[in-house]
């Protein structure tokens, strides 16, 4: 085994066919995978590896080593093949890729591997992720610290690269290389530009970077990239390198039909041959400087808002980012350019060095909030929940990275009245509830909303608030405690015939139907389900068994929301089914009052009452 | 009233004031909504309808009017006031203007408005969906009507808007007219890029775009650049016109904070003064040479594949997709570049002229699929399904437009295998099923898929197929029927003690599971719920009527899926409400065999024997 602390320059072109070697030799071993898309890239990520990366493969919790993202996800076996040759892994492991229980999954993750920071392989999500990595090194930690981020051609039909090409010139990220691998050859045959690397220059000099037009293939020329990327101030860099896919083995190079697909064994072996044959070379990269980062997690006292007379939820949720910005140094909140709805434009004023604009771009949003995250921050990224929409995908992928990352949607349901159904989030309870390991909360009245939001700060993986646009009344004692998995019940009596599951705006109507209700004879419980998910299934269990019938009202589609929540906690232990009614927004929405929308959709206390006096 | 057939020179400013007027009265009168932002826009618009529009208000169903995108749906007052201007809704509709019951919505809506072609209001959709109509003038009705996108300057920092620019240039559509508002002002502050209108040519340009600078407010150089505009050949054109937002009235030109706000009734009174009063001008639009479409709907007999030996349902939908194609030459398709994986390109190969290849911009393939809708195209999209949540805000949108269009996500759940969790969906069935009026189909075999592809082509609203990776064995006869709302009870006897419902792959374990739990001496029922949404209320009921235990199998999170769709069936008078047992994705996939991942996530025939047995 030859160990190179850098490598001179004959080492460059064993490094390269070694990186290769291994991407045929663990994609033939497993059966599938993407071998001539890791080879493309091989000589980029050799000449990164032995001159520019500074990482200390020991160390990955080091605060000032590099990034490196691999935004073609699909390349893993180049990238594990890459923690082969730099020592990290073995032979052995790098073989068990793609197997059950192997750490090197077909696309990479972190935490199960140290030294991802965030999972890819939905394509286009590395470059906005790479700018919340960038924001931080330069604003945030200020430390000298690189970010690398390794680019597929055909993700570049994504729009969400645009986003962060807009972002990072925005702030001017020099700290930030994006390195196109452009193969030329997409999963089906070539890409809308194919070769043309002025096209991809001229594109990004257009969104504010520096770029530079290589031959991906020749160290000299990668070599002076890399050099010109790290010694620019001012401009991230863009490096266009034409590469081809399946580079260095005849039968695959530059052949359309060979993306995805692993080498027989005979091919494999030839291939091999071709390309010098297998080599366990280990080039250590440089170590970088051991700094500390400017701001350290700091936990002063969190000084909750307080609460005495009607006022929205999105407020407070601004008033309570605010507090905790006040408490804590590594709260960081960004925004879509709607920080004066949302209210995050209270922390933004209050700490605008902490506070980052991200325009009209969700994913953008998103991807730089998991990039800051992995970078050990507490985010909060905010816009009107309908147009969270726009990032699922990167919630969904924030998820696979196990990333800890807060989200806040204002302006939700029907009850925002006048400006109609594109600004009406009536399906984000459904979809955040189906991000794996998240929370989804929805208070009702500030009080609720400025606790919740702490809680959030300490909380794991995707946490969720919806917020509401008009201003409700206080129902709680500002010392009040909203754990997570919990619920109020606000109205209870031996008597109560039904129970009336709410949340956030649709609470306060069936506070109203219980006081209709209640001057009828009729008593009824009121159960506040703030914590959406995980929902309090002992409290709705009782309320079930006391009761008989629950009826769930939300502002919200009836599928995936509140209601089926409510009926997903009797799928445990808890016995048979109750009976549940749901009512919740059964039509399309237009323009009106609040009011004349609740009613509109059949869900303000009018209606509420009429079904529980059907109901019994 | 006057009224001009094209108006002189002289009649631009009073039509371009009386547009102001008109969006500042509306506004005004609703005590809301977003006169600023349609004040910037107004000269653009009135040298539209004067000289270059051709449009019949009278006949909005005709196939060669001029396409009218107000992508910056906020200046709906401004369209509404340009109807009004063009005779086709008088001054005291447009006094409605966002009261409950009117037409005049806070964004505008199709259908309710016949002269609106898709809903706009979620920012950076309107180019996206502006490139769909414009494919299909060019390419399939092969007709001269031109699309005009009116564009903010905000929204340019979406994704979605530069898979756009990339499509439209890919695709040479000069039929399509990109009009930059360029006002300066968002909601909360400056635009990223401010007034700096060369940059945002020089970024259409990079795209390959005809770009123009211009003074949006100069009816000269509006007229000049809308002339070069039609014009121009084998290029799409982009305006980049500086505007001023709230142009002409001195209280709120060009003034930040005044975005989304009406003017207060004194402010109004002073404001319509400054700009000259009240006017009722109509000008009539050229109307559009009365031409036939090139491609008329057809419906010759639909060839539906048959089956006998294993085969995939994503292999089954591009085979009758490609039947289809055959047999109605309105269908058109489109791929996020992976159609040798869906297996839309049977369709592509065999019908070149109507499979129009998006890349990887799912974002642009729904706008492109609502923008072909509005043209009568039956438009189906597919890529993989966890990708379909790129496109989710989109796919929302479409139902808010009242568009049919027809979805496949191919690749679902963990059975994929060795690729990992960030390509398997794992919410497509919860995200599609919280869509307004959604049909949500998710086959197990070849020959249900290929009926059931049939059956969406004449679907209204958004439909979506769920389909699998593997080979899955032939259940049915090739002569079934698959009715939407429908299920299939595919194993039952008088003996059953629980139900087992389930669909797509986990159907095939289910009916293992039969098989062990009757060598057992078990009986169980078995239910192929192939339609998630509207699910089979009544055969659902009637198995829990008859074995008292459901026990639904998903390979999807718990949420929002088939476990929530079954549920959400009790929540109507159904009668016996069953005990209902989920069995779902519960932890976070990682690689290995389909079989692996079943097991792993106890959603195979193992755990449903075990599940079945505990719970008897």
């Amino acid at each position: 085994m030859v160990e190179a602390q850098v490598a001179p320059a004959q080492t460059l072109p064993q490094l390269a066919q070694q990186l290769r070697v291994d991407s045929i030799r663990c994609t033939t071993a497993a059966g599938s995978g993407h071998p001539t898309s890791s080879m493309s890239a091989a000589d980029l990520i050799a000449v990164l590896l032995a001159k520019y990366l500074r990482y200390d493969f020991d160390k990955p919790e080091l605060p000032n080593n590099d990034r490196l993202v691999f935004s073609k996800g699909h390349a893993s076996p180049l990238l594990y093949a890459f923690y082969k040759a730099a020592g990290a892994i073995s032979d052995e492991e790098l073989l068990s890729l793609r197997k059950f229980g192997s750490r090197l999954e077909g696309h990479p993750v972190p935490v199960i591997l140290p030294w991802v920071d965030v999972a890819t392989g939905s394509l286009g999500q590395g470059l906005p992720i790479g700018v919340g990595m960038a924001l931080n090194g330069k604003f945030l930690d200020k430390l000298p610290y690189r970010v690398w981020v390794l680019h597929g051609d055909s993700e570049m039909a994504e729009g969400s690269v645009w986003e962060a090409l807009g972002t990072a010139a925005y702030y001017k990220l020099d700290n930030l290389t994006c390195i196109l691998d452009m193969n030329r050859l997409g999963q089906r045959g070539e890409t809308a530009l194919g070769w043309n690397s002025r096209v991809y220059a001229e594109r990004a000099r257009a969104f504010g970077w520096h770029a530079i037009e290589i031959n991906g293939h020749d160290y000299g020329e990668i070599d002076a990239a890399y050099q010109e990327a790290v010694s620019r101030t001012g401009q991230p860099t863009f490096i266009v390198a034409k590469t081809e896919k399946g580079h260095g083995v005849s039968l695959v190079a530059d052949k359309n039909g060979w993306h995805g697909k692993a080498l027989s064994a005979n091919e494999a072996a030839e291939a091999i041959k071709e390309l010098g044959g297998v080599s366990s070379l280990v080039v250590k990269a440089q170590k970088p400087q051991d700094q500390k980062p400017a701001t350290a997690p700091s936990s002063g006292p969190y000084q909750c808002p307080r609460y005495e007379a009607a006022y929205s939820t999105r407020e407070a949720f601004g008033d309570a980012l605010k507090a905790l910005g006040a408490a804590r140094a590594e709260v960081v909140a960004l925004d879509g350019e709607v920080g004066n709805s949302t209210y995050s434009e209270k922390f933004g004023h209050a700490y605008p060095e902490r506070f980052f604009e991200m325009f009209i771009a969700e994913q953008q949003m998103i991807g730089a909030a998991v990039g800051l995250a992995s970078r050990r921050k507490v985010v909060f990224a905010s816009t009107f929940a309908a147009f969270l929409t726009r990032a699922y995908d990167f919630i969904r992928m924030a998820a696979v990275s196990r990333a800890s990352i807060r989200l806040c949607g204002s302006h939700a349901g029907v009850s925002i009245g006048q400006d109609g159904p594109s600004q009406m989030a009536l399906e984000d309870l459904s979809m955040m509830r189906a991000v794996f390991g998240s929370t989804v909360l929805y208070p009702s009245d500030a009080v609720s909303a400025a606790h919740l939001v702490s809680t959030m700060a300490d909380l794991k993986g995707i946490s969720y608030m919806r917020t509401t646009r008009e201003k409700t009344p206080i129902i709680y004692k500002n010392e009040d405690s909203f754990p997570v998995g919990g619920s109020k019940v606000l109205r209870e009596s031996s008597a109560d015939k039904a129970t009336l599951v709410a949340a956030g705006i649709t609470l306060h109507e069936a506070l109203k139907a219980y006081d209709q209700l209640k001057s009828a004879g009729i008593n009824v419980r009121v159960i506040d389900a703030y914590c959406v998910k995980p929902i309090d299934i002992a409290t709705l269990a009782r309320a079930a068994r006391e009761t008989g019938t629950l009826i769930v009202i939300e502002d919200h589609w009836p599928e995936g929301g509140l209601g089926d929540a409510v009926l997903e906690a009797f799928t445990r232990d808890v016995g048979t089914l109750p009976r549940v009614i749901k009512l919740a927004v059964r039509s399309m929405p237009g323009s009106g009052t609040p009011q004349e929308l609740l009613d509109a959709a059949g869900i303000s206390a009018k209606h509420i009452v009429e079904t529980a006096k059907q109901a019994l």
